[in-house]
């Protein structure tokens, strides 16, 4: 997983249908290429008539400037001979990744420290949030920091004013706790993916006060679920879960600290997951390889 | 935890609305009556206004001939005295535990394998299922099986005779994966608690195929929770949970594996937990000592 | 675990040789005093001839001015009387708690966010480092930073400096990552508990490069102990465990991030704990309440 | 996971120095000769100079009568052309997995349920004890079981007895709690691997009584590791690891059982691992694909 940060190396990810024969032929484009396989992982859903995934990072001396040329022999054998689908990219471009806020810290401030400590390969061109609070936070960090408020009945100009600052300028966005409600129509105007993190209770405690209401059903867990936004917002592909123990001597507020313990982490697991090619959509579900 | 199993050792559980000098009045009572108190636990929902809950254990010489005595003077001062109410029992009277299956084996084995090597403080007076499949196995360890078939419309003749089996024979009764619905009328009847075991997507995947769809959503994590039946049946308070991860690499049927790893577990703890009195009902919620 | 947090609430620890009817008089000393007892914890290590512990947080209108009376009354009936020791705190006066760090952030900045954002009740009255790197961080908090140097052959000077700083302002002292041997000398000189983290596989992989040794052995999981320090250095009692998964996938450098995750959640539990006065240390054991 | 265990499926684990177009080279050998891929995990130990492990999973029409042509050909281009080393097996060849215990039920009976339960693909030719104790719950599965006491000084005659029932009939030994040390000797004359499982603390707690002094330490967790077994007898290369939360109120020999559990369900992974093939060593490490 380490290897793939250089110049030269590149990662390319297959999807499709599964028929036999694929792993070997798309091994071999890349071979034909000069190109040497550092790691690949594949994955197939049913091995009758499923869907295949395949990983495959990669070494290429003059990657950058043999790019063109590689993906269309890509093109040519996986997408026109084969029916896949793929994405090739240089692992030395980091991915741009925009991180809306509200009041909330925890989420951003792991994402930021990380980020900082060379954790995570992306880069933060801005956070936005429809509170001006963390604002000091984040331009410490050397980071642009953007206040768009939502007004009531402002949502359409909130998104708006998002999708001026966002569209061109990022390949990801984060919803770190941004406590607003996305529309259908933002994500496809947008056309990047998506990451949320919520509680993991859900759909159970849904709305106001789950911890309320979770401490009144006497969980014995608490968790959270990062996943990508979908138009039913929290029902899309999960990327990445976790929980922690709890019991009757947590009060609501105490399962609430130890649920954004659990946030921070699953959140920052999932976007680093993602900035490193390692999460495949499949349908509503994920192969995280 | 250890100390409350021999003779002349009991446990006293008390609960009602909290109000001031309360931990020290109930001390109190058992040290009046020459009891020595062992453990203390004692926990608040809330410090003002809250609920109570306390579970003491003590030893007391002679206690089986002098429980009426110590019942009555406990019941003054604290039922009389203080509107509280409160369970008393002996250590060593050991609670008769009936268990109800299906075909599944997990979770009855289980508590057998753990009832043999003396693990759980329980009695099993009898096993009831409405499949013959697992008669072989309950008999092998020494303990009556029934075979109470459900019929199409035959549901309220099983519960009748689920009914003569139980009814004055059992102090608890356990759900090891038991696939009917019990009736409000039948838990009403039966007068003792129940405790279910379920996967812990809920409510989440309800119904049929419950794996299938988790998979289907890419789900990290596959639990149980382990509850006590109310009218409602799979939203009772709960007892204990865990979870174990998963990921794309296991198919549906390999998490249902997993799961029932899990269910097992947590079953036999809530059921262990249980007899030892650790386990106080607050509203759909519970406190575990 | 909230109710003590306002003025005029009260912790009370006691612990000593378990006799009958301790509990009661433990709570009799209180009640008599007019206090009203919020929460009784309650442990024993062996129910004959064991060592008793008890943990009570109570109210007791104007418990400022009332201490020293309070103080007097428990001295006499539980030292005097039943040869226990005590120690009764103030809920309001928050402990002062010194971190020492060396280069590594992570434990530091997330006892500094917590303590940011409430989490932590204790002050932070200074941060000393052997580097300079993390002062503006820390400074940026509002806290004072102090740079002392560690020179070769100088650790008794360094020392010597700590304890100048230390020595009357403190209540606690935390290792967060500090990468020197602290003496025996320095424990007794300082007065004051010192917390310490460490990774979880001590004894195992002792030394340098633990997360490589780690990896060549292939292990499946990642943790980190947080500790009292005793003369011993990484023997000290255990106060908080915790761990991680990982695969052979990992590289040694990504176990050690993972290490770094599960290490400061770890070490800001047992601070958090120790300054709610839920640590109570029985030999080189603890009872966490 | 689930789709190689017909007829006509087979497994090539293979692993040797890291080179360049390896991964390509190995599915060629295997589509030539008119294989299908249906499952590919590779992984390297580091991206330069690193080892190279491979475990592909494939249909082949009329594998077993084509099985020695195969062989033949892999040899031909990886062993002399690459320098590697394999291992080609027939999935539906499930593998003759001996158990070795002692008195402790609890690992073997879980072994014996899930054969059962047709969750491992393996068979169970004998039990072997050095007590006589679990004899009628093995033969109940219809499994031998032999009795080999192991008297003082008499290791070496029992380990003579053991090598007389188990050489040529098995492919994998188990120590299912097996308390007794095996010999370096009796490793190189058996042949087969070996897997044992022991508690997690080690090397710390080593030796008698482990539970009371991971106590009288205050740990937080019990866990338990699953390993091969080498001349140094803990020390092997760890398959899977678990841990559970334990607290103060846990006595020692709770501590134990709750361990038990966790000893169960980490032999249980393994040994399923090991006979699907996922397990490859490495040195003293392992890759668990």
């Amino acid at each position: 997983m380490t290897g793939d940060l250089a110049e030269d190396y590149g990662r390319l990810i297959v999807q499709g249908a599964d028929q036999p024969g694929i792993v070997s032929r798309v091994s071999t484009v890349l071979v034909e290429q000069g190109a040497n396989i550092v790691s690949l992982d594949q994955s197939t859903s049913d091995p009758t008539g499923g869907r295949f995934f395949q990983r495959t990072v990669f070494h290429l001396p003059g990657l950058s400037v043999r790019l063109d040329e590689l993906d269309q022999a890509i093109e040519e054998k996986l997408v026109d001979g084969l029916g896949l689908t793929y994405r090739l990219v240089e692992a030395k471009r980091h991915k741009r990744v925009a991180i809306l806020v509200s009041k909330a810290d925890h989420c951003l401030l792991d994402l930021l420290w990380r980020q900082r400590r060379g954790e995570l390969r992306m880069s933060i061109p801005m956070v936005i949030s429809n509170h001006p609070d963390l604002g000091d936070d984040v331009r410490r960090f050397g980071i642009p920091f953007f206040h768009v408020p939502v007004e009531k009945d402002g949502k359409a100009a909130a998104e708006k004013e998002h999708l001026n600052l966002l569209k061109g300028n990022v390949d990801l966005l984060v919803l770190a706790r941004y406590m607003q409600i996305i529309s259908g129509g933002f994500l496809d105007e947008l056309g990047v993916p998506v990451i949320n993190i919520h509680h993991s209770f859900l759909p159970a405690f849904m709305g106001a006060g789950p911890y309320q209401r979770a401490k009144e059903r006497g969980v014995k867990l608490v968790g959270a679920t990062a996943h990508y936004v979908t138009e039913d917002l929290d029902e899309g592909p999960i990327i990445e879960q976790d929980v922690i123990r709890v019991s009757h001597r947590e009060s609501a507020r105490e399962l609430q600290r130890r649920g954004a313990d659990v946030e921070r982490l699953v959140l920052s697991r999932a976007v680093s997951w993602h900035c490193d090619d390692r999460v495949v959509r499949d349908g509503n579900s994920t192969v995280v390889f």
